[in-house]
């Protein structure tokens, strides 16, 4: 077999086979590559018209087909099954040849890879991809770790395959850093994407018990919103999916749709992580939760006569104020949600040596993902002019809108609690807005409980040191 | 040497020599043992009146002092140092020995020790003790893991030398189930505390920047509370801390404190497992973050100008009617905080097999621990009266308590969040007791989202079975 291809994708399940098809698509040459090789066959027979495709039957014969330095794409399931792929294809290969594994794996599992691969001379890149299936065949937005190495020779063909940012026609890739560096960033999309997803929820929601407005009123209120600053993907297909009427029954589609939201794994990993980093992405764990509880139907059934309010709808007049209203409370809690996710970037960059640069992560998800929207435009233009901004808060603009929308937001939130309806997201990103401006926090009453009850030692706002009450005593301080 | 101790301590820091001096307090012959032997010396130098105790200086002859069956309690550092004692004494051991490790161990790493010694005959028992270095010598509550016949060699020694139930005298201890369940229960304690501590500190904040109230004045109004149905330890000793003043400075010593909450593994590993066991636990996450939020100190000043009101103090007419009201949102959220907790033990004993008797766990923490409180006694009746409980809110006691302090408890919140008081803890609650008693959920939209950009599939609300709308097609639904 003569070495022709550019590019080998294995895994040929639809992420697997339309990267496969972008590549082609693009002018590559692709040696495709499955366990099983009817699927080959059926991509060949189904899409071999879209480009230059190897088909190859075996391991053998698909590192053979690819041009040195090899670029391998691993398409398959996250955990034992990448492992075992890299097992079996790491023999085959040579010197300075590249493992992309393009799944949602965790990052430390990238890492884990990248440094045993590396060790046997392999490029290993574990690359975040979004976009799913229509992203992976059209252009994603693509996240990838690993070496500069690996960047040099992978990067241009990556930028041919993925999304162009709206704005300015930008690739939406960029060589995010190290390592694990790819898969967490990817990650935290997914976080910052669950964030989103539960605020626009809550929208809904408040819109549609407390606003009054129906299904479809609600569509052509997020239409408009997709208009302006809120304009973005999630918000367009809130639209598409409130509006759809369901053929069997002519109800609105979202009345039939059983109210338990399913997850994968990324937005607990989000969460998970940025415990152990100290960075506080309260409102990723509040979305991941409210999934959480929205799926323990048992529980639910159990607790539905619990005392509380039944939200009322406004008058007319009220409800178009409100709309205007909530529209404010999702935009700022949207800022809250990206400062935090931002947050946990930083911390991992630092924590693990990525160096990442979070403008350019703003830029890159400005097309092809999930969460892309006109907003990343701004993070970006943030970043760009402070790059060492210690917060999207920070930022004057997004401080100026938050300050506009905040008398709103507090509005929005003293009805939903008011009248019952949860806005977990909505609330939590409010009192971190409402945290991380205090003079004050009644954190010195818990240090000075742990203290109490543990000898865990305070610090002093008036000097500097370590003390140490001794309650059980004369309730003098010592210096620790 | 005669083996003539029934228990032995290895590891003499404070809590180590507190339990040993507890156990020999209570009657038994102890063998104390330390890595440093001038740390043994100075144990019975200082308390070696106060019972039997057998000063050993090698594992070996440590060992040896032991009755058979042997008990030695490991009192180290969790993680490495854990591993480094075990993998020095087990050799030492024989068949039906039992090692008792008594620290923070995370239960993942206890499951792993529990199985590696009882496949060399040895029983090993991960314990959580509670209440510090005076519950360590006073009585604590302990939450031992392990085999069955462990506890019948151990259990009564534990019970000895455990705190007692005020009530009814009961000892705090019980076994909690096999290989991790102690520190899995040991875990969620903590992170119970976590939750705790944070609602406290809410109220302290409101009552102080909205009640107007001074530290003094709300260390008699916790005082009071102390008197009613939050009588508890966190509530008794808020009020010392609160009624403290700085001898430096003459100041409430609560105003000289560094506000930024310090923390250590548990409330962080309770949220992560949660995540881990889909038993959703926002109040122990907002607890965390809290505490990560205050310690951010960097951030915290860049953020300080953001805008937003600045809390007024109510005049002295109203301020009497929300400290009540205050007392019973605090209240309401402490329900909520309990019932999460208590569900992520219910999930963690159906994950793992463990069979943990939830109203035994209740009643054990009703003395000795940190979170020891008159309220445990009202859990431990719910969970009797109706063992299968699916959630303490499906209790009609803790149900018709909530229902009669949400008014106060919304209002609260309504006020926190226009006034600009941080309330994440109070909030998250409501938004989970809200959530559980909706009809329906906006989870729908996020399912119906899901679908649209990820095929993801959602059920219906009429009819069984996984469906798909073929959004980028004719919309038309298929089943999957």
């Amino acid at each position: 077999m003569t070495a022709s291809a550019q590019i080998g994708v294995t895994g040929l399940a639809v992420m697997g086979r339309n990267l496969a098809r972008n590549f082609a698509r693009n002018g590559y040459t692709v040696a495709l590559h499955n366990r099983t090789a009817a699927r080959t066959r059926e991509v060949i027979e189904q899409f071999g018209e879209e480009g230059e495709f190897v088909a190859t039957q075996s391991p053998e014969e698909f590192v053979a087909a690819l041009e040195r330095p090899r670029r391998l794409v691993v398409m398959v399931q996250a955990g034992e099954a990448t492992d075992a792929v890299i097992r079996e294809f790491a023999p085959l290969l040579e010197d300075g040849d590249v493992i992309i594994d393009g799944g949602n794996a965790h990052f430390a599992d990238t890492r884990r890879r990248e440094k045993e691969l590396r060790e046997q001379g392999i490029h290993f890149v574990g690359t975040g991809v979004s976009g799913g299936e229509e992203g992976a065949l059209h252009g994603p937005s693509i996240m990838p770790g690993g070496s500069e190495e690996s960047y040099a020779s992978l990067g241009p063909m990556l930028e041919k395959i993925s999304a162009k940012a709206e704005s300015d026609g930008t690739p939406c890739v960029t060589h995010c850093g190290p390592d694990g560096a790819g898969h967490f960033v990817k990650m935290t999309h997914n976080g910052i994407e669950y964030a989103d997803m539960q605020l626009i929820a809550e929208a809904y929601d408040l819109l549609r018990q407390v606003g009054g407005f129906s299904p479809a009123e609600i569509a052509d209120i997020f239409r408009s919103w997709n208009e302006g600053r809120l304009d973005s993907y999630l918000i367009e297909i809130t639209a598409e999916v409130l509006s759809h009427t369901d053929a069997a029954t002519g109800k609105p589609f979202i009345d039939v749709v059983e109210d338990q939201a399913e997850q994968k794994g990324t937005g607990r990993w989000t969460v998970q992580i940025a415990l152990d980093l100290g960075a506080p992405v309260s409102g990723i764990a509040e979305a991941v939760f409210a999934r959480s509880v929205s799926g323990h139907a048992d529980l639910r059934a159990a607790s539905r006569k619990l005392a509380g309010p039944r939200p009322h709808a406004l008058g007319e007049a009220d409800s178009s104020a409100f709309c205007a209203r909530v529209e404010q409370a999702l935009y700022a809690s949207k800022i809250v949600s990206y400062t935090q996710g931002f947050h946990e970037i930083a911390a991992g960059s630092e924590q693990y040596g990525w160096n990442i640069d979070l403008g350019k992560v703003a830029a890159i998800w400005r097309g092809g993902c999930i969460i892309r929207a006109a907003f990343l435009d701004r993070i970006t233009g943030a970043y760009a002019a402070q790059p060492q901004l210690p917060s999207l808060l920070a930022d004057k603009r997004f401080a100026d809108e938050i300050a506009a929308a905040q008398d709103d937001w507090r509005q929005v939130l003293a009805t939903a609690v008011t009248q019952g309806v949860p806005t977990p997201g909505f609330s939590s990103a409010l009192a971190y807005y409402d945290s991380l401006r205090a003079d004050r926090l009644p954190a010195a009453l818990t240090q000075g409980q742990r203290d109490y009850f543990g000898a865990h030692t305070y610090r002093r706002t008036d000097r500097d040191g370590v003390f140490h009450t001794l309650w059980g005593g004369d309730r003098t301080e010592v210096e620790r």
